[in-house]
């Protein structure tokens, strides 16, 4: 009775992704149906599937920024109805007693949220995720997608978008504070786009001016490389936030010392290795280093929502499910602009 | 017509200090004369002595908790008169002019304050700290000591007190909040005696349960070693603050595991290595590792009042001139309850 899909799993850390099929569980009275239409490539899907996040549970169908339609509800379905458009992101359940998860912040579950995919889900079962043709969720993990919004930009909104959206209001960004973002890839792009929307002072730091023009067309005021040893000093500290998203280690000393008063580095790559600073840089302007995950449902939906008022979406490469692999490759060779979206009809082609 | 006035002084990063004479400017219109009564012992001004922050300026006079009686005001002096009891701390001036300075953080002024010792004054002469039986400083840079703190205890205040007190105040620890103190030393215990007097619960994390008897009569609630592995996991997760007063490099990836959600790990201990932190120890629960320089004049004037109100002083130790070197020792091995204190009358003995 359980629902096949057709899908693309990664069966071994050395090994290309390749199609297979996975199961879809019974609706339960909560659960949503969803024919995915879109579905973004994130680092964090060739990480796992790699299994350079620690050792994956293969096969693994990776994919957490998802968007769709309802095609079927559980019988206690109340938010959404056949023929909504909808997304999901990183998660798929969390605990929903734990103080964060009762404060709309399942990203933080004290007892671990359920990743969409390379997870057991409560019924015992491996979650998979959304490289493939349609998924179960619960309705209280999944997000409306506005009307204005195509879904092939609205994919990557669900992970890359609110991993940037999350920090920025936590942050407070907004007029009158300069924001700069590390790195203009999947994630900066994002983070670009909505700093921009949010009415703050955009910098980019780009290892060199390549992407400038790009830069600036999605909204930055200013634009430097970070190869150029002036750009620290001629910066030095003129930034209230700044969020990196790149994933290698960087020279935190060197960084750190572009933070105002009271300024927050945010770090949203997630480097392999510890990240080091210097006491001194942290103590002078009074400054913090932060981390931030995703965001959580309520807010992912407010985001949503902000994009679809801003026109914010992601900028694109549209791929067929056959080309997975090389986009791995070209993401990993940062040659992307400036996020793969499978069609998830080429899944059943 | 300079006023010369005893002093002790290291003269080279290996030697002990020994006894000279400084000279104290004429006063300035806005230049109080200070008769300096006790003066702290910081462990700063070892690092400083020894040059271990850097090459010293020798001879280097040490001192930047100060307390004493105003001897002399200059003509334009408003805020004090002959008698009034005062305090100095880490700087005798700043710019008065960038964002920091005239927003009351001067100890973040964007120019470098000017240290009270092992820095250049604005007349261009090299200034020399507490230890010392009188000292001139601008009034704009002195505090009031109110009379109901003996002047031997509020001496740490200048320093230690302030440290810990504008983070908590900046990080808002008060009634509800759960504040751990890293280290029960000099800077530790003023921790401990603040947060309570803010009204945090408050835990010492220390190596080992020796001082507990202490920890618990200065105001902590909870008292535990840092020795015992269980000790991480049993508080997982269970801070909104932690402020870590050990100058020694520790394990990051531990005690940011025992922040809550948005909580923040203060570095006050300024440790000679960069801190290292795992990127995804700051991700999860969306921690802060961050630092706090001091206060400014305004928020130390606050401080030294919160302190009247409260009844809270610094635990000292007094001793005169000749036992410095040998305060020296002992702060090194961590061998005082909680801060020695020169009786400055013993630089005229």
């Amino acid at each position: 009775m359980m629902l096949t899909v057709n899908a693309y799993a990664a069966t071994a850390a050395t090994q290309p992704l390749t199609p297979t099929t996975v199961e879809r569980r019974d609706l339960a009275p909560a659960d949503v149906l969803i024919d995915i239409a879109y579905s973004g490539i994130c680092h964090s899907d060739i990480h796992t599937a790699r299994s350079e996040w620690g050792q994956a549970n293969y096969p693994v169908v990776p994919g957490h920024e998802i968007a769709g339609t309802v095609r079927e509800v559980g019988s206690g379905v109340t938010r959404y109805a056949v023929g909504d458009r909808v997304g999901v992101g990183c998660f798929v359940d969390s605990c929903r007693e734990c103080g964060p998860c009762t404060a709309g912040l399942e990203q933080y579950c004290e007892n671990g949220f359920t990743g969409t995919y390379n997870a057991v889900d409560r019924y015992g079962q491996p979650t998979n995720g959304g490289y493939s043709s349609a998924i179960v969720v619960d309705e209280n993990y999944v997000c409306r997608i506005p009307d204005s919004l195509e879904l092939s930009v609205a994919a990557p909104l669900l992970c890359a978008g609110i991993t940037l959206y999350s920090p920025l209001r936590h942050w407070k960004a907004g007029p009158g504070t300069r924001v700069a973002v590390i790195g203009l890839g999947g994630l900066g792009h994002m983070g670009v786009k909505l700093a921009h929307a949010m009415g703050a002072e955009v910098t980019v730091l780009s290892q060199s001016l390549k992407k400038m023009e790009d830069g600036l067309r999605l909204g930055a005021d200013h634009y430097h490389a970070t190869s150029d040893p002036d750009t620290f000093t001629a910066l030095a500290g003129s930034f209230d936030l700044i969020l990196n998203t790149v994933s290698a280690n960087l020279d935190m000393s060197k960084y750190m010392g572009l933070l105002a008063v009271d300024g927050t580095l945010v770090e949203l790559g997630l480097p392999e290795h510890p990240i080091e600073v210097p006491a001194f840089s942290l103590a002078n302007n009074r400054r913090s280093l932060a981390g931030s995950k995703i965001g959580g449902i309520a807010e992912t939906q407010e985001m949503l929502d902000f994009c679809a008022e801003h026109g914010v979406g992601a900028e694109i490469e549209i791929i067929a499910a056959d080309a997975i692999n090389d986009a791995y490759e070209r993401v990993m060779a940062s040659d992307v602009r400036y996020r793969f979206v499978i069609d998830a009809a080429t899944f059943d082609a």
